[in-house]
């Protein structure tokens, strides 16, 4: 795993820097041939865990790129609270991956592109732990085109 | 990981039966001092994947019994989807596992207790699958015992 901090480029926002770190991941799923979403944990200013989607790869629908994400980021802390820490994931998460989110505490949540479809706000809102703060939107145009093309491409070939 | 089948123990109700082998993951999980909850996924009256909490020793809040059930039971398919399958699990899923049976595509799923602050159904019915059915209740005092009875045993030690 690679560990980026954000002091090694502040020519950028923050949420713009951490989601390109994210979107990178979606590409690595992407080269998989995998649906391409991917996800990072940032603790202060540093990434401490990375995750991208292998759902087909491991034959596994719990194996969402935030899962793999928050399991590596505990893996590093040595505990599996993730208090003071922000995920960024290029999609909405679903409703597995924000009920995982309310176990782990996290102080915030940033996502790229809505998922109206699967995201977990067509559930309820409540799903968050109460400390979360979520905010979405963060190179949403970019996170979201790697999906649609993603699924327009597979639409062609059939 | 034992293979059970149901045609080894015709006597009993099959879900009575089933909820039985859970009940004795849930008591692994007990004999690692984790929260005892423990979960099986049946095909054709066959256990194909088994799981028990282990949030604590792997240090991981995704590592729910239901979780680890799911994955090991797709392994064992060779496929993600859980179409014809029925999961048992010792006390009702949270929000995550809900959520993950969604994406399992689960035909049945039979919980032992109700979880008043942490079950999926605090938040809204629809995280299930619309194929999903659920019932409750199957042996619900041995199954909330375990539960009850370890925390009152960690609250009595502080």
């Amino acid at each position: 795993m690679r560990y980026v901090s954000f002091v090694d480029e502040p020519t950028m926002a923050p949420d713009d820097f951490f989601m390109t770190e994210a979107i990178k991941e979606a590409k690595l799923a992407l080269s998989l041939d995998e649906v391409p979403i991917g996800a990072i944990i940032v603790s202060n200013g540093k990434i401490i865990g990375r995750g991208h989607n292998l759902t087909e790869k491991l034959n596994d629908v719990t194996a969402h790129a935030e899962m793999q994400a928050f399991t590596a980021a505990a893996n590093y802390l040595g505990g599996k609270y993730l208090k003071d820490c922000t995920l960024y994931v290029t999609i909405e998460p679903c409703v597995m991956c924000a009920g995982a989110s309310y176990w782990t505490q996290i102080s915030r949540i940033v996502y790229g592109a809505p998922d109206v479809q699967r995201g977990f706000r067509r559930i309820n809102h409540n799903i968050l732990h109460p400390k979360t703060e979520i905010i979405g939107g963060i190179k949403e145009l970019e996170c979201g085109s790697l999906v649609k093309d993603f699924f327009l491409s597979k639409r062609n070939k059939t």
